[in-house]
This record gives structure tokens, sequence and C-alpha cells, in this order.
């Protein structure tokens, strides 16, 4: 077993979305495992100086464009949501307490049903309602989720995390690190896949 | 013989580069001509309030490794060079002026020289006198390519370019059109062999 693939995506990301339909079967071709890391790309726009994609003139139409045609390409349902984008704090907080209290199997879980909802049947991945809600789908209690979005505890472990991602140079959703590899955007993926299939160039 | 891929680069852009040295085999696979567009990305960053990839913090340093990763997979020859990014206007000149008088053969063959020249053996593209003897190292009259620079209808020519290119939404390095089909970066160029090779999705 090979060391895991690092997975840095925002629940609000449409391209962290198509990269997370495709990245568990890339990894298990390599008998290789997935840390699914949920984080803020606010916390890099406000770094970076720059904003979303989708709101930038000229490349926004494009990305619009380009999503559609790389959903199709993957046969990936897609929809461009409404509100987009959204913030995704509690999003982020319910994954790291799933995670940390019920395992990185049913966060995962967790993290496609909130990523299909958003990106599929537009239920609004910020919305702290519809967080609790796709978290109790999956057998938890409503009740224990929202007193855990509240939790300072969990708030910390979610900035730790933002902040370890910003350190690290993560900037954008989805992004890899595997190794010392750093590979940026489902363009990326089929580097990736052949830095796994040849240990690297 | 299908309708032919408008290829858009700078030759100040290390990914138009890259795209450059992809672009024919990729092209003759599929019977398809390729008509090469310089054009100005400074024009971009006007129109959009941006700049070049590489001073920008975090995206730069990146962009730099994964430039020589892509380089190193796609086994192309790839120095960063020194002065980077430069401005290109006397090399669109020349390859307008070229591609007018001597047809779009010596026009391409003249911006490989230029590219590989820039990117391999750190000639600067952005300097006039690199622009004239790369010219003439392809049979053409130093003279009359330095006059050439100075026309005012070559100058034009190029004008009408990049104002043709930015009106269409090309934004980046390479960008393809085919047909109504518009696709940015190398990171692209499999959709445009698929969309080649399928007839789109």
């Amino acid at each position: 077993m090979s060391q895991p693939i690092e997975f840095y995506f925002d629940f609000s990301s449409p391209y962290g979305y198509l990269g997370s339909q495709r990245i568990d079967a890339l990894a298990e071709k390599h008998n290789c495992e997935v840390n699914w890391r949920p984080y803020l790309l606010g916390a890099v726009f406000k770094k970076l100086g720059t904003g979303p994609l989708i709101s930038q003139p000229v490349k926004g139409p494009y990305s619009h464009h380009d999503l559609q045609r790389s959903a199709r390409l993957y046969d990936i349902s897609f929809n461009v949501p409404d509100p987009f984008p959204v913030h995704t704090v509690a999003a982020g907080r319910a994954f790291y307490w799933l995670q940390d209290n019920e395992g990185p199997a049913l966060a995962k879980q967790f993290a496609h049903a909130l990523y299909r909802g958003y990106f599929i049947d537009n239920r609004n991945a910020g919305d702290t309602e519809v967080v609790i809600e796709t978290a109790a789908a999956l057998g938890l209690d409503p009740a224990a989720v929202a007193a855990a979005l509240q939790d300072d505890a969990i708030k910390a472990r979610l900035k730790t995390e933002v902040d370890g991602a910003l350190d690290k140079g993560v900037f954008g959703a989805p992004f890899f690190i595997y190794g010392d590899e750093q590979l940026w955007g489902c363009d990326r993926m089929d580097h990736l896949d052949k830095w796994l299939e040849t240990g690297g160039w």
C-alpha cells in the first residue's frame, strides 16, 4: 500500500465536485487511499486577493461552458446550482466532526451526498439545514449534528485544516498532494494517474 | 478535410510553447489544419485586470513546477528563460508579415524557431534583434524584416489579430477554437483530440 492521496476541495467548487466523482476510481486502480480534506476557497481568495472563477469576466462564462463539457465527457450529472457559489463552513465542520467520530468512510459518504445534492439536485450546500439533513439521511442524529456545528473544538478543527492547507500552498479545488507532489485541478488527474503508475518522472 | 483548429498563443507563454510542440501531431492525426495565431497576452491582462501567472503568489511557484513536470511528461526540452515574461509585439508583427508574404508554412517554422530559441536556448523572444535573426536564419533578408517591423500596415495587422482574439473571448495561451468550441490550455488538448475524433459530445 502506497502513501495516501491528499484530496483538497471546497463543497462549493464545481471542479472539486467533478474531481470527487473520479478520485476514488483513480485511487482504487493504484490500490491507494484518499484522504478527503474539505477546506475553504474563501480563505484562498482572501490570501491571494482573488475571487471565484465563475464571477470573473470572460473566464467565468468560459468555465461555465467548460464545466458542462467536462461533466458530459466523464458522464457525470452536473447542474450549476443557484445560489452559487456559497460559503461552506458548516459543511466543512460537519465533515471533520463525522470523520473524527464516525470514521472516514462515513465522512466520505457525507461529502458525496452533499456534493451530489448541490450539483445535481440544487440543494444548497451552504445552508446549515441542508448540511444537517444530509448527515441525518446517513443515520446521524440531527440535534447532535446541529450541536457539533456550534462546538468550539469543531470550529477550531476546520480552521486548523484550512490554515494547514494554505500553509502547504494549496490554492484551488480539486488540489491533490501525493508525497512531495502537488497537482492542481481535474486537469492534473491524468498526471496523478501516471505518477501513481510510474512512481514519478 | 475538416475545418481548421485556430491556435492562439503568445510567444512569451511557456504553456503556449508546450502546446506548440504538440498541436501539429494532434492535428495531423485527424487530418486537420492548424491556423497559428500569435497574439498578445498583455492585451488580455489589460482587459481583465490580471497579470502573468508566474508573478502571482503561490500560483506562480506552482506553475513553475507544473511546467517542468509537464515538459518532462511530454519529453519537451524546456527551461524558464531570463528575462521572463517579455513583450512579443515584434515577434507577432514578424509572424504575420511572414505569413502574408511567404506563406503559413514558413511563418510556422519561424514560430517554432522563436519559441524553441526562447524556451530552450534562452534567446529573448521579446528582443527585436532576436526576432530579426530568427527570420534571417530561415533565409529572410534582415533589412526587409527590420523594415516590416516598423511598417504601419504590419502594426495594424497585429492589432487587428489581437483585437479579434479578444472579441472572440480568447484569454489565455494556448487557446484553441474549433468551430464553435473554445478550449483553454494544454490541459484541454485531450478534449480537443477527443472532439476531433468523435465530432463532439
